[in-house]
């Protein structure tokens, strides 16, 4: 896996006043293309991983699939970067959705959707979870300490799927949405339950980080990072716990706190 | 414009084995779609501000524009998040072209493209600007340390315009590319040469980053992170200067290093 992951270069180091020719090692950064049905649908940027579980849960999170049943193929040509989709509807309807801004109702309940597959795909949580600060100090710091990758290069998100009490998968890429797509994707294909499940997340909450994890289905987000106020007002929204800023032995809770227990 | 980036939220937060109830600052996000011509084009989710240079610096980043009076008018409506640019040409014919795959040819050079619009606007720069160890130290410090939005909410990524020897332009955002489409769009307003200015930036050199480069078209990027590998092909081949880890007196020179000098 790690060598698909990272690579070493030849580089030029200043320090201490000098110019030095070292080796260092350097992120992948990979395209992916996705074709369903033989129509270009998208191309992801990526740490070349795991890209089933990436194609898989993307789609789902876009409101193309919602069962794994529903894929008849999935093909990935690496070489060229192509993945290749065969699935059961005859098109794809959401295509049409994809990156379109969604126009809400001006009245009753204002969500703060702005991608209509968005809309269609987040749920509002029902998790009726708890975890403890402990546990949730507990949860970051071993996925942090599991990833190599950033340790070496600094320049990858990690995600994991996990009960209160152990990490089920980590998952890591270049890009935020991409760590969780590899998550949602680990989900569908293993058709695991997700309601009582948290994500733990390396990187800031922005609203498209809320989503993916309401997508995917669980009620609590840990991050080690900022979230944004679109995404607390998403999370507040949908029901979801937002931790941020775990370090050492303190985090800020900003929303649905009453899932964080003593 | 520091009010338009943040705003205070109540929250709850865990430290030293206790749950208490605090104001924290949280850093803002907000979608702006842009419309051109009356079609739909992209929406960004960004920092809200500046928004007419990053409509400005987008729409030229993704080929619609190449100069300032193309447009013929551009109205932001801040309430509902949206943009209105009209433009001298008819159709927005790169719009087909928007996030599609660039499928290059297999034989002679290969450069690494993989969209369509980037393969159009990227261009190989032929600046000759050079820079010192200690200027660079020097930017990546200014930049730093003039960002207020970054010391409060730890949640976003700084730009700037330089010269070697100074910073004409500091752009803030959420979103990295959203930052550099800002100062691509202040240069093109302001109708500035940039073969002989470079980009100073917070975060990683993406492929997106470097190619967002390319396009405002400097010869030099100062990062305080890590690059790709497929960003350090993209500089070697448009004959870029990426510069990453920019940490106290120490920097790396991933490509054209004879940029900088002693």
């Amino acid at each position: 896996m790690l060598e698909n992951m990272s690579e070493k270069y030849n580089i030029t180091k200043y320090s201490g006043g000098q110019f030095l020719h070292v080796e260092d090692v350097i992120v992948n950064e990979f395209p992916l293309t996705i074709f369903v049905n033989d129509v270009e649908f998208a191309t992801m940027v990526c740490t070349p991983t795991h890209f089933k579980e990436m194609v898989v849960g993307f789609l789902a999170s876009e409101g193309v699939i919602r069962f794994s049943d529903e894929i008849l193929s999935l093909n990935i040509d690496e070489s060229r970067g192509y993945a290749y989709v065969t699935i059961k509807a005859k098109t794809t309807t959401n295509q049409e959705y994809y990156s379109k801004r969604f126009i809400g109702s001006c009245c009753g309940k204002s969500r703060q959707f702005y991608f209509h597959n968005d809309a269609k795909t987040a749920r509002t949580s029902t998790s009726t979870t708890r975890i403890t600060a402990a546990q949730s100090i507990y949860l970051m710091n071993e996925m942090q300490s599991s990833s190599l990758v950033f340790q070496e290069t600094g320049g990858v998100h990690n995600a994991a799927l996990c009960t209160p009490e152990e990490i089920l998968a980590v998952r890591t890429d270049i890009g935020r949405h991409n760590a969780l797509d590899k998550l949602f994707g680990y989900s569908i294909l293993n058709r695991m339950p997700v309601r009582d499940k948290i994500i733990v997340f390396s990187g800031r909450i922005s609203s498209e980080v809320l989503l993916k994890a309401a997508k995917i289905g669980v009620g609590i987000v840990l991050s080690k990072s900022a979230p944004t106020d679109l995404a607390i007002k998403l999370a507040k929204d949908l029901n979801i716990t937002a931790v941020g800023f775990i370090r050492g032995e303190s985090f800020n809770v900003y929303s649905c706190p009453e899932r964080i227990v003593d």
